[in-house]
């Protein structure tokens, strides 16, 4: 497998200026799903696209021909298992996976908790995958999900390797701590990025809805590009982030030299 | 999460007569992708889809500013992260590896092996998730890839459950097994069927390219409709079918229950 390429910089959600838009509307149709939408009846298909539902109803049978979207007994919309297939070739998410699948189970066994895999999208994490044991404390992540840079032990080491261009963008924007809404300190934030390429690690405590503590650390790809990074999450009392971050390490370190990282 | 939804019946490759040409020819250049071309140059782009390269290109544009394309430094284009991301909602890819994973989980340990779980899509299974101990032999298996109904764990098991008329139209086909390309008695494969009706689980011997065992038992969802097929696949030196069978009924089991089985 080739490592995966660079990030394409995108807002989500923006929209090109120009271009065809019968293959802007097939696109809106699949970006009407989210994680808490996973089912959509026609009128909320058309509701979520802003697309007219004779239009939507279209447009869906060309996407439910091809496999895109299937339809159940109760007449709901959903993703295709067509269009995952096709998906899974994406290299930066079902190929990274692919190559970090047994470093992630080995993690996931040592730890007993929740290891996960992101890679950057524009200016958010995206979890590529997630495993957890049983007994795991629950967590909202979700495969496909997003995360913010500034605040997740991912999203830091994300940020911290990606190049400086983008760190600054990032540092001019204000940002907020999430549940708590407080401001993050650019000046802080700066520091913390720094520490982060110093120890190749990165350790946050997170207090609500549960204490938990997050290492993470980066998977570099072939050219010693940024490629992902994994990381471990605990329950506060369990953790012991002295001991996590050479597991954590060392797995990423794996991983990257299974992506052709020297 | 709900149950997996009915799997639409359509066979693969299929084109329907009518519809939106710029749709199609967006989703045939989705489709030109496989697991041996995850990346493409605008040349192969143009050749593995039929569409000329102008066109292919203005589309390919129009794909990669949505993020269901990205383009390496290299110039080829590979399937995007956004696109991923928007089909890992499929509820019979991802919802459903989401509640078996764990289980899987379960079933690797115990096994040191490889864990399949796969879907029917149209008239073959399609691999939703795969789990591989380090030590496990090499394995052809792709999450995403297709396998054949008739000679797989997996496949019948998804065959066997499958609603009467489409078992007897796939009982109508001159059926081979592979790499042997030996025929298969339509007489000898529907005992087969009801055996694995009976014991709810199928057990397959396979001598190249290594001999191995594959044991599978069915998932079922919400109103007791075949959902998926769970395998174990093992050296057969290592094979004691007789206890792998009770394992991966009872993680398939756990599974059913995960998805609203009763």
């Amino acid at each position: 497998m080739s490592g995966p390429g660079a990030p394409a910089h995108r807002v989500r959600g923006s929209r090109p200026p120009h271009g065809d838009p019968v293959v802007d509307r097939a696109l809106s149709l699949l970006a009407a799903f989210d994680t808490r939408h996973r089912y959509l009846t026609l009128a909320e298909l058309s509701r979520r696209s802003g697309i007219p539902a004779s239009s939507a109803l279209r447009l869906a049978q060309r996407l439910m021909a091809w496999g895109a979207l299937e339809r159940g007994d109760d007449g709901r919309f959903s993703i295709g298992l067509r269009l995952w297939e096709v998906a899974s070739l994406a290299p930066r998410g079902q190929g990274l996976r692919q190559v970090a699948m047994p470093y992630m189970g080995d993690l996931a066994e040592v730890t007993r908790q929740h290891v996960l895999l992101a890679v950057r999208e524009g200016d958010e994490a995206v979890l590529v995958d997630r495993l957890s044991a049983h007994q795991a404390m629950p967590v909202l992540y979700h495969v496909g999900g997003r995360l913010p840079l500034h605040s997740t032990g991912v999203g830091l080491v994300l940020l911290a390797f990606a190049e400086p261009g983008f760190q600054e963008e990032i540092l001019a924007r204000p940002l907020v701590h999430e549940p708590e809404r407080t401001a993050v300190s650019p000046a802080e934030l700066r520091r913390t990025l720094a520490e982060v390429r110093r120890e190749g690690l990165a350790t946050v405590r997170r207090r609500a809805p549960e204490p938990l503590v997050t290492v993470a650390a980066p998977v570099f790809a072939a050219g010693g590009r940024i490629a992902a990074a994994l990381s471990v999450v605990v329950p506060e009392e369990h953790a012991e982030p002295r001991l996590l971050g050479p597991a954590v390490r060392t797995a990423a370190r794996s991983i990257s030299r299974g992506l052709g990282a020297h």
